[in-house]
């Protein structure tokens, strides 16, 4: 028994006691581990820090899927860029989608989360509208040919290999893979701790989309208070009608333990310190 | 240099890297400490609990109080249960009340936060509207004359001193010593980490009080995603008018830097997983 301490901040840390190191290991982008830890569960570990776990998976992975998808309200194609535990994927798969492209840059990502964490990713990789591709999501987003309803980017930090998805050229070339009327979300870090991750998203996103903002998600395991999720789309998300969302997500009735339509329409109320951040 | 590790839960743990401590003592209730830490500036800490930090405490403060002071619209007094630190205090002393009794039954607390805690409480004590009492809340709210517009119980964790403020004889105390169209509040933990507290709540409030609920908000040091905040009176907080809040706060214009009123009305959302812990 012992305690492992995530060291993404200088100052300030969580730690989490542990009861087994059940996988470690180095890919070719990153040290990888999984843990199973007393409190969340099994916790995937990448570089150090704590990307997803058993326990507290579900706040985000629901917050950045079912947002998109019920204020889409006829997705059929998404493409998830990054993701490569398996969560986001099999929230997608809750909606009526036709196709699925998922491009995780880390294949060992994957083979870790099919192995391990089965409570993340359930069956969803074995899903026939998967199509699953092992690569550049940057180039795969710059290049391919086809059209996406939503764009889901599910990265760690803009430090290592994901600090390519959080720049202009990304941002745009996620533009030019949306269908008309489509959707872009990433994960933006904690902007109370990360101020500096929400500022940029604002200055990247405002020239290239003609609507852009943000909402906000408590996930216990990304410590210091919200998280705040970056939203990009021909349309104003913010000021969707509650009502429509509601009757989206009333005829799917989807069994879910964090969204649901009201905290839909309530992850828009930005806190003052989080405006203040925008402005 | 040196770390203190917050000692609430078995398995998790925050920890501040700490630059000094600027106080440390006994009284005749619990520990209390005054850390300048590195991220989140002064911190107090009553046995081995993080209460408050001069960084963060803007947002659970500013919830307590304009939440309820806004809704209920013409609160002209107040009783502060616990809140030795003066925050709440503060926050209430914006509002155009004419007094505030604050009952607080450590007086070492009044004057640690006095002494080391500026930024927390301001002037707040020096303020000839308040009547500052040391002594027993639960006591002073069974047995006092006066009639309060609102009450806000701004107490630690229940366990030590202030585990008989979660109890049914004290809600039923604040119940009584409530005017008419008064509102109660109180902290009831983070329900993640902490789910006993907000079905505790529950039960002790639902037979007291016409209405209750509860209402949200991620407070980077309270561990854990949202915070739950119980709201109980006899009238429904949670459909109040947005536009009538919303023309409250802009008549008083603070400058506020966690609330505003679609953060108010955006509160009462609760996820799911809160939900479903009230059922």
């Amino acid at each position: 028994m012992t305690w492992f301490a995530e060291t993404l901040y200088r100052d300030v840390r969580q730690s989490f006691r542990v009861e087994r190191v059940l996988h470690e290991g180095r890919s070719r982008f990153q040290d990888i581990k999984v843990l199973q830890t007393a409190e969340f569960g099994r916790m995937l570990v990448l570089d150090g820090i704590c990307q997803t776990t058993e326990r507290d998976e579900f706040i985000y992975h629901e917050m950045m899927v079912h947002v998109p998808l019920f204020a889409h309200g006829a997705a059929r194609r998404v493409l998830i860029v990054g993701g490569g535990d398996g969560g986001i994927l099999e929230e997608v798969l809750k909606h009526p989608v036709e196709r699925v492209v998922l491009v995780e840059i880390d294949a060992e990502v994957i083979a870790v989360a099919r192995e391990w964490l089965a409570a993340v990713c359930g069956q969803a990789f074995a899903d026939p509208r998967l199509a699953l591709i092992v690569g550049d999501g940057a180039r795969y987003a710059a290049e391919t040919t086809e059209r996406f309803d939503v764009v889901i980017v599910d990265s760690s930090d803009p430090i290592g290999p994901a600090e390519v998805l959080f720049a202009g050229p990304f941002y745009g070339a996620c533009r030019r893979c949306l269908a008309p009327g489509g959707i872009m979300v990433n994960q933006n870090g904690v902007p109370f701790l990360q101020p500096e991750e929400l500022r940029n998203a604002c200055r990247q996103l405002k020239p290239i989309f003609p609507h852009s903002g943000f909402y906000v998600v408590p996930v216990p395991t990304y410590y210091g208070g919200c998280m705040a999720l970056a939203w990009a789309a021909a349309h104003d998300l913010a000021s969707q009608s509650p009502a429509e969302i509601a009757a989206r997500a009333a005829r799917l009735a989807l069994p879910l333990r964090y969204y649901n339509p009201a905290v839909h329409a309530a992850a828009f109320a930005l806190p003052e310190y989080v405006r203040r951040l925008m402005a």
